[in-house]
């Protein structure tokens, strides 16, 4: 498995227009094969930084994901909201281990 | 190091509550030997789930972390919150590999 975690800027009046950006785009990226979890979610102390957090099969789902049509559309859409600061990190995971609940 | 995702839900209207009460709590946890990263995040999509993102140096550090004093007062204003469905993950991760941005 691999984990993502990573982070993006934007005005935080522009959070609803990120929001509708996304929202198909979320829908259809966990529909991939090989998608495991995909969210943004907004900080709850930062207004405007959103993190991206991920799980993946593998690489191969990763690199299928970042050429898929609904990709492109949101990668379009954000841009036109000017984000910054974006950095996203990925983590080989050999397994999990639950920490807390179930 | 060690990554972790998870996730807990919140009533909405709760979500000052919980900004309120994480405030002091996730500085003095990002203060804290061996954490890397520290954050709470509220997801675009639906209201009141709230995503816990973390990366640690070592399970040690995470150990001593439930340990703090911080993580008790915090854990008491979040229990009169009534939160549901915590879930928390840890990946063991050999490396960071930066996948987009820097």
């Amino acid at each position: 498995m691999i984990v993502i975690q990573g982070s993006v800027r934007i005005s935080p009046d522009k959070m609803d227009q990120v929001r509708e950006a996304a929202r198909a785009m979320i829908a259809a990226t966990r529909a991939e094969d090989g998608c495991i979890a995909y969210t943004f979610a907004e900080d709850v102390l930062e207004p405007g930084l959103i993190h991206i957090i991920e799980r993946w099969r593998d690489q191969a789902a990763i690199t299928a994901h970042g050429k898929t049509p609904h990709m492109a559309a949101f990668g379009a859409a954000l841009a036109a909201i000017k984000p910054h600061g974006l950095k996203v990190c990925a983590y080989d995971a050999a397994e999990e281990r639950v920490l807390m609940g179930g």
